[in-house]
């Protein structure tokens, strides 16, 4: 499916076109729905109505609310691996960055967590899947990092980039905590729960250099 | 709301009553409800005829979804603390134990993480909430045990609380990557995975000997 912000451009101009216009109003509606409702909760004819559109509109777009869901969670992980971009060399770095990248834009993780979630028939490996394909590729760079010596060599690199991951994610993820930080840290500043959460990734994993 | 596998038992027999046995059958089959469908996506009637009941006993017995879904999940998080029990000075073994009770029992994460999703205008902090006072309380430990020196003082009791449940719970979180591990890993065994979790908490958090 190709991404409608680079597609279908007028060419003499760089303008949107109307369709082109609609279907990104559309994928803009339905991420909101979709971060607050979920995929089964969603409704068509709100994101339609948000999207100043009618529902049978959106279904000319896109199959149904699973293939919007898909279309939208797959360009999001490629904004979200664009915008922390992992290096093997210096994960606490990348912690950091996917810390930020989830404090600024919370929607965004209950996109994913929603899918999680409500997608667990098709949690069956597919290579073909871009989103896994991510994945092995992320995997073979820490491999490699480790065969390099910059990363340390004792670890599972699966494990690395599950740790990674799960420990950058550890306050969008505990949202009853981080609503009781406030009350009950030393220091309730998301700076220092930013820095607890790189100072993990470069105890377990330090980067090199 | 009392719990009503202690409460309302014919007292000459300990044999639940009949009232008690239907609403723990309402309550079985609202587990298993909520923890595929979430709240929203939950329904009276599939829950009263999974539990043999009509949809009027399931409201008789409880307000309505959401307070079932209360209920439900105050209780299981009353069964995880029970089963898992934290040792504030021995995390990595508290961590295994989260691991292995989320590794035998995937719908009862499930159901965390629909709240989770679900719950987002209740995340303020009410510390009358049982499973508030219970994070309050493990907080309480992990300080005290800071003081008497069994846990590194340097953390931020806040932080250790949420990363040692975080790293516990990275295979039960991340579905999509631990559906890859059959390929992906160096090893691929559940066995693996537990260890790296465990020493990935006992490097940053040791056990006190």
């Amino acid at each position: 499916m190709p991404d409608s912000t680079s597609a279908n451009r007028t060419p003499a101009t760089g303008e949107p076109t109307a369709a082109e216009s609609t279907r990104e109003r559309i994928v803009t509606a339905a991420k909101t729905e979709f971060s607050q409702h979920g995929i089964a909760g969603a409704r068509v004819d709100r994101i339609a109505k948000r999207a100043r559109t009618s529902t049978e509109r959106v279904y000319a777009y896109f199959r149904g609310k699973e293939a919007l869901y898909a279309f939208i969670a797959r360009r999001e992980l490629a904004v979200v691996a664009d915008a922390t971009r992992m290096d093997p060399t210096d994960l606490p770095g990348y912690a950091g960055r996917l810390f930020d990248y989830f404090s600024d834009h919370p929607e965004h993780f209950r996109l994913i967590s929603w899918g999680r979630l409500e997608l667990v028939n098709s949690a069956s490996p597919d290579p073909d899947d871009p989103s896994q394909a991510a994945i092995t590729h992320k995997i073979e760079q820490l491999r490699r990092a480790q065969e390099a010596g910059t990363l340390t060599p004792s670890w599972d690199p699966v494990d690395v980039l599950a740790l990674v991951n799960q420990i950058a994610t550890t306050w969008a993820t505990q949202t009853e905590l981080c609503a009781m930080t406030a009350e009950q840290a030393r220091d309730p500043a998301a700076t220092a729960r930013r820095a607890a959460v790189v100072d993990a990734v470069q105890r377990l994993f330090p980067a090199s250099a």
